[in-house]
């Protein structure tokens, strides 16, 4: 048995959104209920929609950036309540066995999670994402939001949060530690409030001066612009910290020589170009390059409290279901300050 | 004053080594004299000697594997004494007031520290380095050859040995974690030596299996020959670090795909092609790229030390004079097993 539920859906790579219908599985017995109230436009919702990563399942309801309300809950729930405000994020399943699931880090699973859409429970079936009216979800992959977060606002924390949060706990980012992040959009928003709330020294790289204003707002403590001459060279040695969130190509071993000894440079986006360094960018100061990507269960809760401490949300740009066909060209142009949220009461017909 | 002393000089880009002197200053009250016996040659000796890395200064005597007996101390000397075995190895001094000197961690000197040759010291004389029976260098920056140790397998641990001595402690290779060397040559020798000496559980990783005798003798548990069909897929999650040792291109996204959750794969060899990455290769499991060079004092003589108690030394080919110009094709070749060592009782004309 299922429920019925209206849904936003492309049919195919780079196919308009139209208004629809998914089927949701009746609620087990640790199953929440969820009605959506928003879904964040993440840009891996883009490259999924239109198959750039390849082997989509369509028709694709996209979204993993989703805040809803608790509607019902199976009869052996015991951490959410109707009524209770909640989110989900990236994933809806993982195999729970694995050491990595054991850990707390579920976003490892060495079985493969279950994406929240675009992915197949472990039954098989597909799974639909958050463009949606309600969702069902186990209770173990749901987090509660704070009080104080309004859900709009909280709807993309359960992906640009988490993927921003992560890394800069991961690698130490707090008092008397310099952080860069690299690109101010949906991520680098995310990014640069978060490693202000840790305590940080936070700059902001960028091409151009256009968005200082706003990095400023947003907590930065200085910002660079690439496009001017000798900008990085001046930054030798500077910082312990670089979270890249730019998903074109970036100066990779101009940014690398303004890490201090030991320092990273994170990738939090994923260009889909090969990225290319010279060895001795890193040899000289025992720098490293890495990655990361969104974080656990607990770390995400973890995040979403923080945040309520600090009083941190998304930037957001709130729009209705016939909009978000063109928004995603408008997220691709750079064009969104700085997240789409889609009000998911616009979507049923 | 100074003091001339026989060396193998090189007079241009290439050219031959010839027999010659060159000038050592007079003792200073800090500086010790040491007659050198053996100087091992590194790989980054002949890309000096070649003028590959640019800017070399000739005629040129190469030479940072230094190992010898102290023949006289300057009077304000503590640490050593006439007849000490001893090693000198890439820098000869460095500023000592910043971070990283005081730190211990000369290799990272921010005024840049002074190279053991082809480099000038803070007086603007060019240095000269080990391919020579004498050499005068500050206390501070001379090591103590254990006991144990004889001195010709000793000299090329002042440079093969710190290099990946430094980068398997500083990312943890020890009991419980699986660590892989890619290549076996004069680096990848040392360090799987070291990672089985520190309890780490060792593969190699090469691209046939011609050296596997060695790599088990030398202490390796697995070997994996990548010319061999999927041989890198079967080893999905396994590496805590990865020691890439190659100086050639190596299949960059086909090793990080071995690591383990949290794992780095560390260049300590220095490739002069660009290296790249699929971004994903990284995201998927924060994994790192990392680069290491050499080590602080300290941490030389902790490594020195270290293989004095596990009886570890280079595994040498040792050479007279007349033999290195030819013996810089066979290095390149790989042809050395595992590292040419100068009889530099060989040099005088």
């Amino acid at each position: 048995m299922t429920t019925t539920v209206p849904a936003l859906l492309t049919d195919g790579p780079g196919a308009a959104f139209h208004r629809g219908t998914v089927e949701r599985r009746d609620l087990g017995p640790n199953d929440v209920a969820i009605d959506i109230a928003f879904a964040g436009i993440c840009h891996s919702d883009i490259h999924q929609a239109r198959e750039e990563w390849g082997g989509a399942i369509f028709p694709m309801v996209p979204g993993h950036e989703i805040a809803g309300t608790v509607s019902a809950v199976g009869s052996e729930v015991t951490r959410y309540a109707v009524g209770d405000r909640v989110g989900v994020g990236c994933f809806v399943d993982s195999c729970r066995e694995c050491e990595y699931c054991l850990a707390g880090e579920e976003q490892f699973c060495l079985k493969g999670n279950v994406a929240t859409y675009n992915g197949r429970g472990y039954d098989g079936d597909p799974t639909y994402g958050g463009y949606s009216t309600a969702v069902v979800v186990d209770e173990r992959y749901v987090l509660r939001v704070p009080e104080g977060i309004a859900l709009d606002v909280a709807a993309p924390l359960l992906c640009a949060g988490i993927t921003t949060y992560s890394p800069l706990k991961h690698w130490g980012a707090g008092p008397g530690t310099k952080v860069a992040v690299v690109g101010l959009g949906g991520l680098g928003h995310m990014a640069v409030q978060l490693a202000h709330a840790m305590g940080a020294d936070v700059t902001v790289i960028s091409r151009t001066r256009r968005k200082e204003a706003d990095a400023t707002g947003l907590g930065a403590d200085h910002f660079v612009a690439t496009a001017e001459e000798g900008a990085l060279k001046g930054l030798r040695n500077t910082f312990d910290l670089i979270i890249n969130t730019v998903s074109a190509d970036v100066d990779l071993d101009g940014l690398l020589c303004t890490l201090r000894v030991g320092g990273s440079l994170v990738y939090v986006g994923a260009p889909s170009e090969r990225q290319s360094f010279a060895v001795f960018s890193l040899i000289g100061g025992r720098r490293s390059v890495a990655g990361s990507n969104i974080g656990g269960i607990r770390e995400t809760q973890e995040m979403l409290d923080f945040c309520g401490e600090h009083g941190i949300g998304a930037v957001i740009e709130t729009i209705g279901a016939d909009e978000v066909t063109a928004a995603y060209d408008r997220v691709v142009d750079g064009g969104v300050h700085y997240r789409y949220v889609i009000d998911t009461a616009t979507i049923p017909a």
